[in-house]
């Protein structure tokens, strides 16, 4: 069976002070009322039922990740008690699902993206299940028709043509040099590192034996203790020990046989506020608004955002970020917005961890 | 007796959104965690008993500034049903002290300002009590040596000398344009109108009398109910009726002897937020913080207000007006804090009577 797992442990400082380490950014509701959790839930609904879709998370969140998906069973939400990075997040879940369904065929798919339109998405993402069907040895990585020579993305290039769409992967890269990802861009051969991975379960746990062999034997063990009750005690025990390394440099890297699909979408990373200029309509002035209540006068260019109904007011102020939450506001400039990692800091050395 | 009197009845449309119709700007806390009513309370308290200071303001801010000003009996906050301008609000207080106080002296002061240092304010209050019982058919008005050629005040010219820094008022001026201003502050002979007053309750009201012979009649009716269980039912038939307008136009600028006595005092109207650099001492980085919670990254020449524990982190921002309120909050640029009339406007219109 086809079953799909939605990493949400992403903690996102630069969507701060939204984003709170007791709130991540995937449950922030920026995008047409909805969660970015909501809208990667509803991509894979469009396609697989709700009991088919999982999400692994901070177990701190399990109650807000509840809330906000409804249609998910309460056993198809895993929380980890602290992150652990992402080869031991899919290696728990691969292990969870094998022990629920020992032919599990799965996706892995991230909470932090835009990703349209749905058709394309979808037509991907059942080639990339079909081929983890087809060839039981082999991992299957989503790449992403890049847009742009992005360096801020890891890069897949592919080797021989499998089926319509369907490479052998020939290498992971790194970051690349500006030049670098321009060469790539223009080339063709490669696609963006999207996170997004099928696998039979049992496939993924071989590999995970063979190259994390510790964090193998550690899942596999809370998994076998998850439907019973000793299922906290044993990941208290196991899941902090485990190496914090991600799946593609634990995994894929060093899998000896690694496929990528070609997804051709919008791929938009909302990291950041600036990012918001792309996925949401502005005003007649240039303004990026994700609040209920505003008011402005020749204000030009600014992303204002608010969750309740506090009114931001702005007048003569061009290209600034905005924000107001319960506990914090933040005006910075857009240009200035990757820096909030450093205000952040500033913010906890004078205040304490409140607003962490 | 010397009473005083504060008048307390501004709305103060340009500190929005801290100050409100409900929650006027004398009321804020602002500077040195003081309201500037008590600042007003205690520039009068150092040489007056508390039982001698009267406010009269709205009706609805009664409680709030009985709060703010403990030491002052309630049978001296003046409750009016609704603003009439100076003239009537002057009138109702001398009406009510006369009442009281067949005999009273009483100055009229203002809630609107920072008036340092304390000891020539206090110089020049005194001379004008002792002028208004020395010349008992005169109005005295006190003076401010202008600091600069302000064109948003009116001024007074002075005439014949009467004593040691008391001369005879050669006339009253509108707000002057510039170049006109400049000749005035050149000259010396022109003071700021601070709209501060001394005089016999008797010789303003019988000059009310006969410059706006209606409202001196409302307000002495009023003020002879004002002790009994009619005084409600009167000020509400009458009070509204009457004409506003206000004691400097109405009964200044024709009565037959007005004198003034100079203050040379720094004089501050904190009307709008770019006042506050005035007032209170800017960070290492040019800041000025009004605020218990702020965290700030590279950001200079801001104007931060808050009076909560809400945090404003501020990054890479210049010369910002920044002010949190529990409902509300204002971005604006330092050299628009003028036009905040125009985006109330603007919030009202969108967003009701709520923000007013």
């Amino acid at each position: 069976m086809h079953h799909a797992v939605i990493m949400a442990g992403g903690a996102g400082t630069r969507l701060w002070p939204l984003s709170r380490t007791a709130r991540p950014k995937q449950l922030l509701k920026l995008i047409g009322g909805e969660s970015l959790l909501r809208k990667a839930y509803r991509r894979l609904a469009a396609f697989l039922p709700p009991q088919s879709i999982h999400v692994i998370t901070n177990r701190m969140h399990l109650e807000l990740i509840a809330a906000d998906l409804p249609e998910v069973p309460a056993e198809n939400l895993f929380g980890e008690p602290q992150g652990r990075d992402t080869a031991n997040a899919v290696g728990l879940a691969a292990a969870i699902l094998r022990q629920r369904d020992p032919e599990a065929v799965m996706g892995v798919f991230t909470a932090d993206h835009v990703i349209e339109p749905q058709d394309r998405f979808t037509a991907a993402v059942r080639t990339a299940y079909g081929m983890a069907e087809q060839h039981a040895d082999a991992l299957v990585t989503m790449g992403i028709r890049p847009a742009r020579p992005e360096t801020g993305y890891g890069y897949v290039e592919r080797g021989d043509r499998i089926d319509e769409g369907v490479f052998a992967v020939q290498r992971f890269t790194e970051k690349p040099e500006q030049a670098v990802a321009e060469q790539y861009v223009a080339g063709g051969d490669y696609y963006w590192n999207s996170g997004m991975f099928t696998w039979r379960a049992d496939t993924i746990l071989a590999q995970l034996k063979q190259h994390l062999p510790a964090s193998h034997d550690g899942v596999c063990e809370i998994a076998a203790a998850w439907d019973t009750p000793d299922r906290e005690a044993c990941l208290e025990r196991i899941y902090p020990g485990l190496e914090k390394i991600s799946v593609d440099f634990a995994v894929m890297e060093r899998a000896p046989r690694v496929l990528v699909v070609e997804m051709d979408c919008r791929w938009l990373d909302v990291g950041s506020w600036t990012a918001l200029e792309a996925v949401v309509d502005a005003d007649a002035e240039g303004n990026v608004v994700v609040a209920d209540r505003t008011a402005s006068v020749d204000a030009r260019g600014n992303i204002v955002v608010g969750e309740d109904d506090h009114l931001i007011a702005t007048l003569g102020v061009e290209d600034l970020v905005i924000v107001h939450s319960p506990d914090a506001t933040l005006v910075c400039r857009k240009d200035d917005a990757q820096a909030i990692k450093k205000l952040v800091a500033a913010v906890q050395e004078r205040h304490g961890e409140q607003y962490r």
